[in-house]
């Protein structure tokens, strides 16, 4: 018996995970847990995934629909993914299998900020979750749970879920308990109140989720690790963005808009975003604090190195490498760190409040700011908007960031028109690429334009952008935000038909 | 000496509105009161446009960068659009004059978020507000002050600004004393807290604006109405649309999700809007209460009918008609209304606490659900976000409304890809025209896209759209939300070439 279930009715509900799997019809509604690989469930969705490989050997299908926090491990999208056992998929996944499935239109993805994920399933817009299926690091012996790695939506389907599924993971180390603080916006419509959170360290909720032990249908009991990625080295790329960054930093601090310590910061998921964390980590900040959805490599560094002095997020989810040093030394980082729900992570009310500095990587943007995150060209839906727009809608400056070109130089990162649109020029401070950072505040459209061609573009495309602009801007219609409607997607028509943005489009004297 | 003002050392700065504007130096930064053009400063901005028009004669010129709450009156935009005597404009305008120099190319117009206007003065993007313009109904005698019609902006430009000019209207009612709730977001970075509001009709701030009068440069005295326009009467397409949005909240309130009485509606600005309103003042729904940002006529209806309980807003601008009705009985509407800035009426943090049910009109909307708010194909821009953004975004029901088609058919609110993309597909819940209403909660972008077509598009044009889609979807490309990028704004290229989106693509077999 393990000791990590406290709860004596619980522990007669110990099953294997195929028993556990069996509890779930075709077409049920699945809440998990999970935020990244963090915390999400390893072994019931396996199984599932195998139920619905025997029912396509038997010429049936089984599917499910999955509600997550945001991404999830490969056990869940990956397993699920591969075997098409899902029929819709909300609000976020990162998953190559799942992508492929989506991409081929087999599975239906909607695509949704993090922030509006609890909400949205309170008000009941995804109709009943039949099941939570939660990881927990522990069961309390009066049914609360320790949570591990992530909250992510686990409160909220905990809540609402017909019944619960819990995996308990020996693997989780139990020094989590007491690093989560779990405050849901849990009120109906009229009795909703404040989140009373002030600062990065601010502590609101319980360390515990509360559950009622008769919801619980089955415990199954692992021992995993969550398969987060490695990062890449830093390139020279990505050292330029991150100078860029924080030369425009020093510079509101210099011009007394932002104080010493800078603001709570936000960083993205990935190599650039870690990198950028990297170049914070040397930079000349002192007593930084991040309120972010997700703690990677860079800030663990930046707590090590004492710049970051606390770090709030939703999960922590560290390279192979990371995660060894973090364990190791988990009590110090214990009292630095607070994990919470993504509602509150990712939480307008919050992040206005404190003015955080986003910094989100971007798949294009356009001459006039709009950003595309999220699709690529020719090849469909990447992940998804992720918490990127919370932040970028609510923070004192919300910057966007990408190498200015990709595939050896054959996309541009900034085209005339993004494919798709997920920050608009309304929700943009700052542009940046290894190039340079247009500042877009206080401009107008064609201001914008400017700085983002001149100071962003690879300069093998500034021709063609000024070029279009020129022609644009002199057309007689209006000069606001002007386009030439029957080319202004003639860059990824190009890349598209030839592989290579740039030929083709011949420049005007 | 008027009565209205009450303090000592502001009678003695009395003066006449060519010598407030002689303060006013070339390139100066003004921030103006007036949200449409309910309290909008009618003498001083006209005397600058005068002067503008003086410095023309002698071959000078003469401009200043005008930030505002919203749009103001023809005496605001209008008068300085004629004269061009504005360089920069920001966030929302909506005059003639002023949209066609801005559409020419000779005003530099930053569009923005109604919300963000407080924050980002605040945050110094702005540089420095030189003078605050601001039309007030009294000065009282410690120099705090009565505002009018609207609260909007004013409340920062006040804090902010280096010196006042205060327009005491004496056609303002004096009856507005105490309906104003001021309530600013004033804390700096680390030091702000909630907004304390739970309802509709919540208190938390001050009836006055608190002003040192040492900062006030001059007083002007003007008695002049707010000059807002008339509604046309519903149309039979209005009645229909606001049909169809009953139809939903009827249902949403009988699968309980939404409470009898709703949740705190918002609506936006103009004819369709308005509409609506008519048709929720015959619909079932009873005790409402509204959070929006502005009380136009048919919510006067809806409070005289009792069906309106409670409206909170940042302006009151009524047609000359209802206005008459609302002068009169003032008395009773007082306790009915509260005007808050507009970082509070439109405060992503209170519109997602209250749940509130978003109503706003759109321009164009794409079969993914992308909505465009402000671009007119072949024109520019029109307005302006305004607080569309804000509600959209964070309230528990989004719905965009517009007709299927303008120009007697031959444009349609319905195309492939968004010529302006202002609100996302993250941020929409519904779409509805006067053939129907799309659910888009809980769908894929293909899902979401059957659903615009087939209840929402004019019968004109869907076996254009569905031919689009099916060409589209069979592409070898992501199919995710797959366009074909090389006819994607052909509706607009047809319309610009032809002056129809209807003519010209063939419908393939």
């Amino acid at each position: 018996m393990s000791s990590r279930v406290q709860n004596r009715s619980l522990q007669a509900r110990i099953v294997s995970a195929e028993e556990a799997a069996a509890l779930v019809p075709a077409g049920a509604t699945l809440g998990t847990s999970g935020f990244t690989a963090a915390g999400a469930p390893k072994a019931v969705p396996q199984a599932l995934a195998r139920r619905a490989q025997e029912a396509c050997a038997r010429g049936e299908r089984f599917g499910v629909r999955l509600l997550t926090g945001a991404s999830t491990g490969p056990e869940v999208d990956g397993a699920l993914g591969l075997e098409g056992a899902v029929d819709f998929r909300f609000p976020y996944q990162g998953d190559p299998a799942m992508r492929a499935r989506i991409n081929a239109g087999l599975i239906e993805y909607q695509d949704m900020h993090l922030s509006h994920v609890g909400p949205l399933i309170r008000y009941g817009y995804y109709g009943k979750v039949d099941f939570a299926v939660v990881e927990v690091a522990k069961v309390r012996e009066d049914g609360s749970l320790v949570l591990g790695p992530a909250v992510g939506a686990s409160n909220v389907y905990l809540e609402v879920a017909e019944r619960v599924i819990l995996e308990v993971n020996e693997g989780v180390d139990e020094r989590y308990e007491g690093m989560h603080d779990v405050f849901g916006v849990t009120g109906r419509h009229g009795e909703r109140r404040e989140i009373p959170i002030y600062a990065a360290d601010t502590r609101c909720g319980s360390p515990y989720v509360k559950l009622d032990p008769a919801r619980v249908a089955a415990v199954v009991l692992t021992n995993a690790a969550d398969r987060s990625g490695a990062f890449k080295a830093p390139e020279e790329v990505h050292r330029r963005i991150a100078g860029h960054i924080l030369d425009f930093l020093e510079g509101e601090v210099r011009h007394g808009r932002l104080p010493p310590s800078l603001t709570p910061i936000q960083s993205g998921v990935g190599n650039i975003p870690n990198a950028v964390l990297a170049g914070l980590n040397e930079g000349p900040f002192e007593q930084m604090t991040a309120y972010t959805e997700l703690i990677q490599d860079g800030m663990i560094d930046m707590l090590d190195s004492g710049k970051l002095r606390f770090a709030s997020a939703s999960a922590v989810a560290l390279s192979p490498e990371r995660q060894a040093r973090y364990r190791r030394d988990l009590d110090r980082y214990r009292d630095r760190i607070v994990l919470r729900p993504q509602e509150i992570s990712n939480s307008p009310e919050v992040i206005r409040r404190l003015g955080c500095i986003a910094m989100n990587g971007f798949v294009e943007a356009d001459i006039y700011g709009h950003v595309n995150s999220t699709h690529i060209v020719g090849k469909g839906i990447e992940n998804g908007i992720g918490g990127s727009g919370d932040f970028a809608r609510n923070s004192a400056c919300s910057i966007f960031m990408s190498p200015s070109t990709a595939k050896g130089g054959r996309i541009s990162a900034i085209v005339p028109f993004a494919s798709h649109v997920d920050s608009t020029e309304h929700d943009v401070t700052a542009v940046v690429t290894e190039y340079g950072l247009a500042d877009l505040r206080c401009r107008s459209p064609k201001q914008k334009a400017r700085e983002i061609i001149e100071r962003c573009a690879h300069p093998d495309y500034r021709p063609l952008l000024r070029d279009y602009c020129r022609r644009a801007w002199d057309a007689d219609e209006g000069r606001h935000s002007p386009h030439l409607l029957d080319e202004a997607f003639a860059f990824h028509n190009r890349y598209r038909a030839l592989g290579d943005m740039r030929p083709g489009l011949e420049v005007r004297p």
